[in-house]
């Protein structure tokens, strides 16, 4: 289509180009819950492999020691599937949401198109009946005359239907992504806060996992 | 070989079943390097991701949180692959030198196999040797005597030189064994709290990247 309005034009850029970062970050964001996932279950595995070094270990505070590295790395193990899981569901599901509204938004935009072809198609419409009209007065036809001023009125009608249903479109277009925008930025705020929030507090167990653990390491004599 | 001292039979017991478990912990260790380096790779790519989704967002507070939430990314991608390094090198090739060292021992407890048997069929010989002296005695082969004489002093010698080598190792192998137990616990724990301190310093510089980050997220209006 003829773009008249820039807004549309700059708007459908933006979208597209949003919609297709955004894509990337969500196929990121997936392999890395994959990835911390495996983490997890590795964790899980040397925190087996301490705990039976630690019941064939003679010496008694090494064997405490592995012992206790064995169950500070099963705490680890929880936390990191804790972690793929804050991933997933704060941002990866949140990401996925998104792209399942830009791709309604770029519906809507379809529709806006396809609300214009139609207009267009209903002025080329009342073009032609305006020309058979004009060939009947020049040839003096009264007998036709009435019906083509019929069509006239009638697809002059449809244009005025087609442009206003064009126009409505197009302002509701605007409002929505107005809304939308306003939402979208609260929505990632929140997000990203509650991200930052949960990754804090994850480290900052694993800290004190570390803290607890580190007397049973000095001990060892 | 039949043991007479079961110290040695515990310590076998004991050297095969560390040897097994640090072997099956060193395994775990790899995958989790392996498995971590993996993971900061794909918290590079987020971080790409976050950076090109950034520059194509209009709303200037959220563009400059991805920005930076890129930059975090970033940053705690470098960390990961520190984090791999140290699992690598502090905990990894450490338990690798003590396999190296549990395979040592294994052979010197197989030299002291071989000692054994050596005695052994140093006094199977013997034992022979007085047997044909003693056939000669009987038949009165006093021609043949002094040469079954000779062959019998020759391997009394050769079993007491046997024995005492035998002696020697065991002995040998019981105070580099002592000497190995206490290098060993040290070691253990030098590594142990190197770790702990790695991996607290590295989860803390996490704790750190994102209380830095989050002011970039609450500002975004």
């Amino acid at each position: 289509m003829d773009e008249n309005d820039p807004w549309f034009d700059d708007k459908i850029t933006e979208v597209e180009s949003l919609d297709a970062n955004l894509q990337k970050l969500h196929n990121a964001m997936k392999s890395l819950v994959t990835s911390r996932r495996e983490l997890s279950l590795l964790t899980g595995l040397v925190a087996k492999s301490a705990a039976m070094l630690s019941t064939c270990e003679e010496h008694t505070g090494l064997s405490r020691a592995l012992s206790n590295l064995a169950d500070v790395e099963e705490k680890i193990e929880l936390l990191r599937s804790e972690q793929a899981n804050s991933d997933f569901f704060i941002l990866a599901e949140f990401i996925k949401d998104y792209l399942g509204l830009f791709g309604a938004i770029k519906c809507i935009f379809h529709e806006r198109v396809k609300a214009f072809q139609n207009w267009q198609y209903a002025q080329m419409q009342l073009s032609k009946r305006r020309e058979n009209r004009g060939r009947f007065e020049l040839a003096n036809r009264a007998d036709k005359l009435d019906q083509a001023q019929q069509e006239v009125d009638e697809w002059q009608g449809k244009v005025q239907r087609c442009q206003q249903q064009f126009d409505d479109i197009s302002a509701e277009i605007k409002r929505e992504m107005e809304r939308f925008e306003l939402t979208r930025v609260k929505d990632f705020k929140v997000n990203i806060i509650k991200y930052i929030e949960d990754q804090m507090a994850h480290q900052q167990q694993i800290v004190s996992y570390w803290e607890a653990f580190a007397p049973f390491a000095r001990e060892i004599v």
